[in-house]
Order: C-alpha cells, then sequence, then structure tokens
C-alpha cells in the first residue's frame, strides 16, 4: 500500500528521531537505514522542502528534524514523495454520477482509513521506548559508541 | 492504494453482476466499462482462472459471472490482478527483529485495513439497489433495451 519511496522516508526520518537532535550526514543515514544513497538525496529534499528535516552543508554539515518527533505524522511523510488517491467525484466521468458510486466510495473508504491510520500516528509512536530495541531506521548506536 | 488493473477487474465484475447472467461480450464490457480491450482480455484471463467469471467461445459466445455476485468479495477480485502486501518479518532482514518494529507493524496495520474493508465488501454489495443509479460498470441499460 506504501511505496518503496515513502517507506525510505519514514526510515530516514526515524533515524533522525533516534539521535540527539544533532546533525546526522546523509551517508550514516543511508548506510544504517538501508536506503541506496542517490535515492536518499531526493527523498531529503523534499523532506526539507516540507518542513519536516533542515541541513547544514559542508564539513560537520548534515540532516536533523526540524520538529519534534510528537509534532511530525507519518502521514506528513508519506504524503512527501507519495500520494494518496481520493475519490471525491466519478473518475469515469459519467455525468449522472452527482455522488460516487458504491465501487468508488469503497475504493476510496481505503484510502481514507490508510489517511487516518497514518494520520494519527507520528513519528515519535515508531520510536521505541528503550534503546535496547530498534524501529527499522532507529539507530542502535549513535556516533562515538553511544547506546 | 487499488491500482487501475484491480479497478479494471471490479469494474468488469459489476459488469457482470448487473445483467440477468446471460454471456456478455468482451466488447460490450469494454466499451461499457470504458476499459481498453487487450487490457481487459488480461484480466479476464486472470478472472477466470480464479474462478469468478465463466467464459463460452465462438458465436453468441462470451463472459458470465460463475458464481452469485454475494458470494464473490470485493478482496478475490483485487487479489486476481493484484497483490496487497502483508507484513510477516522485518523486510530489512534485522535479525534482532523477531518481531515487527513500530515502524514495520504501521505499514502492515494499513495492508490489513484495506484487505479487511474489500474482504467484507461483497460483489453483490457494488451495485445499486434501483435500475436507475448505476454503479460505475453497471449498466444503466442492458441489450435488447432493458431498462
Amino acid at each position: 500500500m506504501i511505496s518503496a519511496t515513502a517507506q525510505y522516508a519514514l526510515r530516514a526520518v526515524v533515524y533522525l528521531a533516534g539521535g540527539e537532535n544533532g546533525l546526522v550526514s546523509r551517508d550514516e543515514i543511508a548506510e544504517s537505514t538501508i536506503v541506496p544513497r542517490e535515492y536518499l538525496s531526493k527523498v531529503l529534499v523534499e523532506l526539507e522542502a516540507a518542513g519536516i528535516v533542515e541541513s547544514r552543508r559542508g564539513r560537520g554539515g548534515g540532516y536533523r528534524l526540524s520538529r519534534p518527533a510528537e509534532e511530525i505524522t507519518t502521514l506528513e511523510v508519506v504524503l512527501c514523495v507519495d500520494e494518496i488517491p481520493r475519490i471525491t467525484e466519478c473518475p469515469l466521468g459519467f455525468s449522472d454520477h452527482v455522488k460516487l458510486c458504491p465501487m468508488h466510495k469503497l475504493l476510496d473508504d481505503t484510502s481514507r482509513l490508510v489517511e487516518e491510520t497514518l494520520s494519527a500516528t507520528t513519528i515519535a509512536d515508531l520510536c521505541p521506548d528503550s534503546q535496547r530495541s530498534r524501529s527499522c531506521g532507529f539507530p542502535k548506536k549513535r556516533p562515538g559508541g553511544q547506546v
């Protein structure tokens, strides 16, 4: 249901949420979350444009979350790189369909359910309580050997 | 959420459900449901293999449902041509993930919700009560001028 690109975006954001809000290099994110480097670059551009991450260039630069993980919904992250298609009018253009037919209502319901589920879950919800367990993308160890 | 191919399959099956279980030609289904003819042929092959429709070749031949519309779930139709990816183990292969991390649990939840919604809805549910309204794919008029 959720595209590979959106999953990459979620892993990157969850990884950044697992740190202490210091800057993290693109290479570290790519390696830890098993996301192809070039692909990750494109995803990070979208996440930055949406105000979810911020970056600093140059030596010692990198990425971090722009806002607390509690304030970022998974829906926001997914919508940066993907869409959840809602159906508001007859896609076939039948002029007598002033409201959705049962089939298109059903298809829209599936999108609405996914949207609601993602909207109700923040990035903080995806971070495990303990560093002993980890979410995919959530760092078990941070640079400097901290566990 | 639901692929174009799966939507084609649903429209074809809903169209057949709207008739009196007589044989309907591929061309009539394609024209009425606005599905490209060649694409529809591939979809019908899958629907027949899954035991949802049956066909007769030759003059006067065509397609009809193999079972009553009340006994065909929309999930069955969608799964003929598409998949709803469930996640049962860590897709990243982290060996310490003996159960899904919160992120992959969330992604699997979205698939489960879609699966449950489609499973709870039959093709009969997509057919309007009155021929005066129509579902996309549901025939307003049948051959012979019947309304």
